[in-house]
């Protein structure tokens, strides 16, 4: 089986990380190939920069489509584009948003999403609506940093998100966390020791259930939304 | 004030025809530039399409930004890339469906919607839920035609379009009714008088909303989802 | 074009100072006249009085009816009686919460209202759940005044409505805010510069929307709910 | 205990009906009082009927209040001016619409409305969906007769109410029927029989839940949206 | 009229506490015969206790049903099993949480719920929005006390209760409270005093509801979902 | 890793179905054991039979909680007693209604579920509310076969259940199915040709699902709802 995790902005590192991510989670004779957008804005911060990586993505879509892959991981919270994407891919498509909330919906009763701007929380909570769990999400958090600090040997953004991650959970009351940034997936582990409660990575979620879409024989329905572009 | 009305799609006949439609609606000392987001495909039917023409739309907003225009009207009933243009917009940005629901919602107690493809049909659903108005949405159909054949002189269409607005109101018991395309503005006071009911073009109204927001002072608000896209 | 605005409590000078607010909004070619609900309480603070000024109410719209009235605002944010008023009118007919929080939802993605008393808290947040934008709302707030204490002149209740917006704005994230009575429309201008994001005057939104309405050769339904009374 | 049931039309045989029916349901030692608001329309069809009623149905919630009622009934399935009622009432106020709609709640999983003009539905319709009970009515639908054709002796409405029952039954798989007028409730006994399904009188129900609400030492609450109408 | 209240856990104290507010609330010539599930766990404290209890409570509620119960009711917050009792009994069965919320709606436009211990808040969450009642429902609290902490006698569990309750008025905004445990119901005439609002105890209106249903001629739809159990 | 696939009734050929679909599906290297609720109902078909169920299904799961049990699927499709099972388990557990209409919501706009029973209609529309999909599931539909003619050599119960499917596509517009019965399983592929559309089988995406979480480390929250069962 081979899944392609594309990185819908143009930071390699941020692609190089997310791969590291979904490798660890990929199961035995699992293929991941990452994929950059190159030509993408460096981070996705908002609608303009969703519209602006959008063609990119699909042309790694297109790309993996005709490169074998079984299904698609869209690594970014916002979840750009995901209904063309999967109008041109065979396989299942899946959004790191979608797959977060969704296997949050599947461990606990309640969840925080932790995110990094506060620009992008309205976009989150209009997703986690059209997902139709907004009853039970608590909150879409940030933690106030811009997507590329994440990036940054050194920065303090890794203290910021546990402490959002810990008022979260104090504040909240919620039973579960939602890491709302592809590019916090490296911090996954640590934070979940320091949260105590289930911290979830979208990336290794999207991976996995990917995986399971594909290892249960399906694949995006044809019949509706999803059919194959119409030619003009 | 200056209304810029953009056909998202590439059909020069589809501007012409909605630019007649809004200079229309427009109120005296309205100045109304009708635009074609060249390069994008030559109708909206899908997602991917809506992807494909977003990066020239918003090189229309942005051409509509810097020279003067007061709001901006998207034209196409899929509302593509709202919230981007919102972003990089100053003044108001009104999708035609959204001021087409919107509208119905001040005059009817219930609506339907036609469209013109099968696939829009979803897309149409998933918008008047994000707009809170699927309580009062009847039934999105389709007149299962494709974007195009509006343009085609000589075609049935518009007699597909009566008939499958006929059926709404028998079968729906709707209210009004909502043309679920820009290309359907043409048709707007013929289809009304065969209806017996209300039938809202979206173009219209969406010149006139925008036309409204703009003398009521208001402008895109900047603080949150739709504040500048961030540097990179 | 003819608009009516009519102040459904008995209060002149409140009548006078929507007049002024509708004027000021009102296009060219189109005459407003302010009409007062002489018999209806000073004030509509709940549901009684909401039934106190109803028969005055429509004695008003039926008046704008035989007077050659386009369309008719209600210009009391609990929105009395407005299926009543759509009944009998030909025209569109619409009130100052409908219109406040529509506008608001095209230019942000949240908004908060501040009103005068805490008994209209829960009217207000009925009237936005059935206009289905409650997902928008981040919440109603009121400033703790009587509706007439906006009519004292050296009262310091504007004060009071500025703070309560800067509480919305800090607290409630809160992308716009909607003034939520017609005894505020004479401080938009200053709330807003003081807010720093857009806040919205219901009697001028409902004014241009109701002119946009009627620009579009749009009616009130009348086969369903809003059909003209049943003789008996 | 006394329990005084109002008829908000002006109909005398109506009011003796409801009154049957509520004496039939009323316990041992519950007083019940008919009223009927006289000057108010002959019969409740639509949104202008219920503000030609409102006034003349509070007065005599005035009047019940003065003569020791403990709770209120207002017998009409719109459930007019029920917030008003409820600011001036000390004793729980209920319509017929709510107590018919939670008691069908409270003994099926789903059920349909039968009701007298299709101007109704829309309304009706509101209704439940601010009661929140939306999810579980299959359809609000018409028997298509004007409410006073219920008063005349020899008509066909009897038959034609089953004859929409029984289509409830059959098209819409509801568990249980809740009869959309009060001018119905002679015919609940008899319709139950043939329909083989429960059928509910909001009358008789919201009696019952009014001498249980009292009983339950329950008054409605004077803390908010019900509080006493301020003095002007 | 006989109805039958089960205790669904095995403390014989909160039966006998549960019978005596039913036994209060239950009209002339109304039998109440309280009963224990004895071999359940002793308190309901979570999905696991429910389980735990429900085949005693069902052999209850067919004990009930053989010895001429006219109605059930569960006495116990959580409402388990609610739908296997209705499918096993002829007449109405009511949990006191559905009795409860649905007549805090009846005589408040708003209402919070303070229940023992925060592990069944989102339990209670869940069955709010199940009733379709989330819009009304300020808050749910907790006390954060054990259940059977109500049963030991001088105990400050009801200072606490108290004490939570003034908070939800204080903070929550809500016009009404329902206590959250069978265990509070001796409790709440005296919180009614110290709240200053209705403080609606579950246990009272789950019996006077089951008596007005009885009342009313009805019982428990049998054609749908509370069909008997099919024999195997 | 070790997955339990829990069969809540006593049907030993229903787990030797149930186990071959979640064998067919598990990955490499897990390991599935497939268990027999003995002493539940043979065929769960209401709530009175999940109630049944419950104690024996909460015996296997902590059975095999004890035996080193990764994550739990409970294989019926009205998910009886999730939360309890969850309650008592460390891992995952998941139901196949859960875990079917959120593999549909992740490759198709829309679906439709084929059940056996008419019964078991409402129970899964209530289930699929909790999960917050109604507004993507088109229709609940009943192919009226009891369970175990499901089990039956020779009945014609696959074919009945094509037919509904195929109705649901050509009815409801849906694009996808979700098979409403785990004794449907071994019909899945069969089902899938002659539909045209993705037919989903529960036990397999649960299976699925429950290797993806386990695979992402995730365990089930033991912070709120899903504690451990308190000590009494």
């Amino acid at each position: 089986m081979k899944l392609v995790v594309i990185n819908p902005n143009s930071t390699q590192s941020m692609t190089d990380k997310i791969t590291v991510a979904a490798k660890a989670a990929a199961g035995h004779a699992v293929e991941i190939e990452g994929r950059t957008a190159h030509g993408a804005p460096a981070s996705i911060e908002g609608h303009f920069d969703e519209v602006m990586c959008a063609a990119h993505l699909l042309r790694e879509v297109q790309h993996a489509e005709t490169n074998g892959a079984d299904a698609i991981i869209v690594a970014c919270f916002d979840d750009p584009a995901i209904g063309a994407c999967r109008e041109i891919a065979t396989g299942p498509v899946l959004g790191i948003c979608e797959a977060g909330v969704k296997a949050a919906s599947m461990i606990a009763t309640s969840f925080s999403i932790v995110t990094t701007l506060p620009r992008s929380v309205p976009i989150i909570e209009g997703l986690v609506r059209q997902y139709g769990l907004d009853h039970l999400c608590r909150r879409v958090r940030s933690a106030e940093i811009p997507v590329l600090a994440l990036e940054e040997p050194g920065s303090n953004t890794r203290q910021l998100v546990r402490d959002e991650i810990q008022r979260a959970v104090d504040e909240d009351g919620c039973e579960a966390v939602v890491l709302g940034c592809a590019g916090m997936s490296d911090l996954t582990e640590w934070l979940s020791r320091e949260a105590g409660v289930p911290v979830i990575d979208g990336v290794t979620v999207a991976t996995k259930f990917a995986e399971a879409l594909v290892g249960s024989g399906l694949v995006t329905s044809k019949i509706g939304a999803y059919a194959v572009p119409n030619k003009k």
